[in-house]
């Protein structure tokens, strides 16, 4: 690769706060990288309300056709229906075909020499389930009444499946957890779960594949026990839907959602994007954690195989956080997105000393 | 009512070790109630493996002919799919159409002075969204595809929200919080929100229903919150799934699954069941938790209007869990079942004395 090209979408809220904090970040670590040129493009709520399309065409071409990857913000919805609205980064992730949502949550304490706490990866499956959007509403006799429809193929279980069992391949604790609610839905949560299983083929003797252990968890037993006991988790697989409730569990479990980062990733493109939302009762005011939005360039980079450069992003954030000195307001401090951003750039510059 | 049948249904696990406790507890309170008389059935996935079916037909017609109200313990449920088994639970609640189950969540803190961290009902759809169980199952020259219905209705949406504004009316925070996932599915969360809101009328002018405010929250980042900042929510209602998850994802907040009570509610029935599930791990030993199952019976007679009799047996409870001395294993003691339900048996006769 001569040059990486990363298109940028702010998109809502404090997704334009953040969005140029991760963009910092990756011009800390360019002489890591081949060239780097940046592209903004358009997309979300306000977009929608300018344009009248929340996705513009161009948005959507200029990805396909000039960029490598990109970093996405977040996005507002309205708190009605609006006719023609709909979600950019739901479609996005379909048209590009990023299937694999990986979100790891973990925390980074004080004491440098204990281990986490939490130290777990969400791999959401991110194209169907409910989110294929396919909803009808009919008039009867006894009111409205509204029906979608949850598809869950072999195909795309199938291959969240793998880039799961490969994440818990890689890891120390090599476990693989498995969630689903057969036990309600046993034909579409009976083909994730079974689609998923054979991926690695057949156990050996002592019922682990390639030295991963696989295990089960119904949906709502595994909120309860990401609650309880988040240390018996290292790698959870999950259909779309659960994948969302249960990355925004975990969120809950290392202190905000403002530092958890997560990749949308294709077999071609990947996309990093916080996992945090819009949040409009802070945006503009300049308070916005960075973090999350810094790690996802972090996350972006180090699947495109500049793991030397992630590393040193990554480095810098956790020598932000342990200390916990500078550090904003959804993290019970008092500085600045720009602060703390400064922060861990200078952190990043000096690894290059 | 010169008598009350109620259907004992302790099905698998430990749902056999504590319903007996919840009949205990009945029978303490038996001076306030009619004549007292109780029928035992059978459920479950043992009782599947011995007859073929987990749920007999005598069990739901003794049910709709001769009781008043049940109780259910827990069922297991095969870890794969097994032809002819489906779960007797949520056919019990959809032959009976208990269409409401209400779960109260609170903490019981050793200083009884200061409120309880936690205090929240959950007002869970018991009928339909994917519970439904509308599943097919398609071979496609890419292999396997499994498509389930999500079905919601505006007349199901409609009176669990009716439910949900009267429990939220009686209470003395008075906040009803819709749980929903409108930003991807508009059209079926999209009616379920606008049903529930349509049921108090229209706001006064400073926007609360007969002094009931209404809040909506995504249900991610309303389970993200419930960890955070579980004081914020008050009455949540929701369609069916959200509402399994949330109420697992409370019951974590208050320490053990072990202590959360449930009804199942119809027009003309009502079925207490504790939230756990049969907890194969430890079933036999004698050491589950009969809180769980003494407080659905004491909600169950509340919902039948035997305030005073359910309030001997809630108070019995919480002055066994405050000095927290005499508990079973979840919370970190070291008692029995019999001996934590001998201590609470003691306590509800003691307030006859
Ligand atoms: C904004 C919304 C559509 C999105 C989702 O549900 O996927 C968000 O919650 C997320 O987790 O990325
Ligand atoms: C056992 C299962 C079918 C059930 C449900 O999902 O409703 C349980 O989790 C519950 O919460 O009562």
């Amino acid at each position: 690769r001569q040059s990486l090209t990363i298109g940028l979408i702010p998109a809502d809220g404090i997704g334009r706060e953040v969005i140029p904090a991760a963009r910092e970040a990756i011009l800390a670590v360019q002489s890591e990288l081949p060239q780097v040129k940046f592209i903004d493009l358009l997309a979300g709520w306000e977009t929608f309300t300018r344009t009248g399309t929340a996705l513009p065409r161009e948005t959507v071409q200029a990805l396909k056709e000039d960029c490598d990857c990109a970093l996405f913000g977040s996005v507002s919805s309205p708190s009605r229906k609006v006719a023609g609205y709909s979600s950019p980064i739901v479609a996005l992730r379909k048209e590009l075909d990023l299937y694999a949502n990986i979100r790891p949550v973990s925390s980074v304490s004080a004491d440098r020499t204990q281990p986490p706490a939490v130290d777990l990866i969400v791999v959401r499956e991110n194209t169907e389930c409910l989110y294929v959007k396919d909803e009808k509403l009919i008039h009867t006799e006894n009111g409205k009444e509204a029906r979608a429809t949850r598809l869950i193929t072999e195909r795309a279980s199938t291959r969240i499946g793998k880039i799961a069992f490969e994440l818990a391949k890689a890891r120390s604790r090599k476990l693989l957890t498995i969630i689903h609610k057969s036990n309600v839905l046993s034909v579409t949560d009976g083909l994730f779960r079974e689609s998923v299983r054979a991926v690695p083929g057949l156990p050996g003797i002592d019922g682990r594949f390639d030295d991963v252990t696989i295990e089960e968890q119904l949906v709502d037993s595994a909120v309860y026990r990401l609650f309880r006991e988040p240390q018996i988790f290292d790698v959870m697989v999950a259909p779309n839907l659960y994948g969302d409730i249960i990355s925004d569990a975990a969120a809950a479990l290392v202190g905000s959602l403002g530092v958890i980062p997560s990749i949308n990733a294709g077999d071609n493109f990947v996309m990093g994007e916080p996992v945090h939302g819009s949040a409009p009762d802070i945006a503009g005011k300049g308070i916005a954690n960075p973090v999350a939005s810094i790690r996802s360039a972090a996350l972006m980079l180090r699947h495109l195989g500049y793991v030397s450069a992630a590393d040193k992003i990554d480095k810098a954030v956790d020598d932000t956080l342990a200390p916990a000195e500078i550090l904003t307001a959804d993290l019970g401090g008092k500085h600045s997105t720009t602060e703390v951003t400064d922060h861990i750039m200078g952190l990043i510059k000096k690894q290059y000393n």
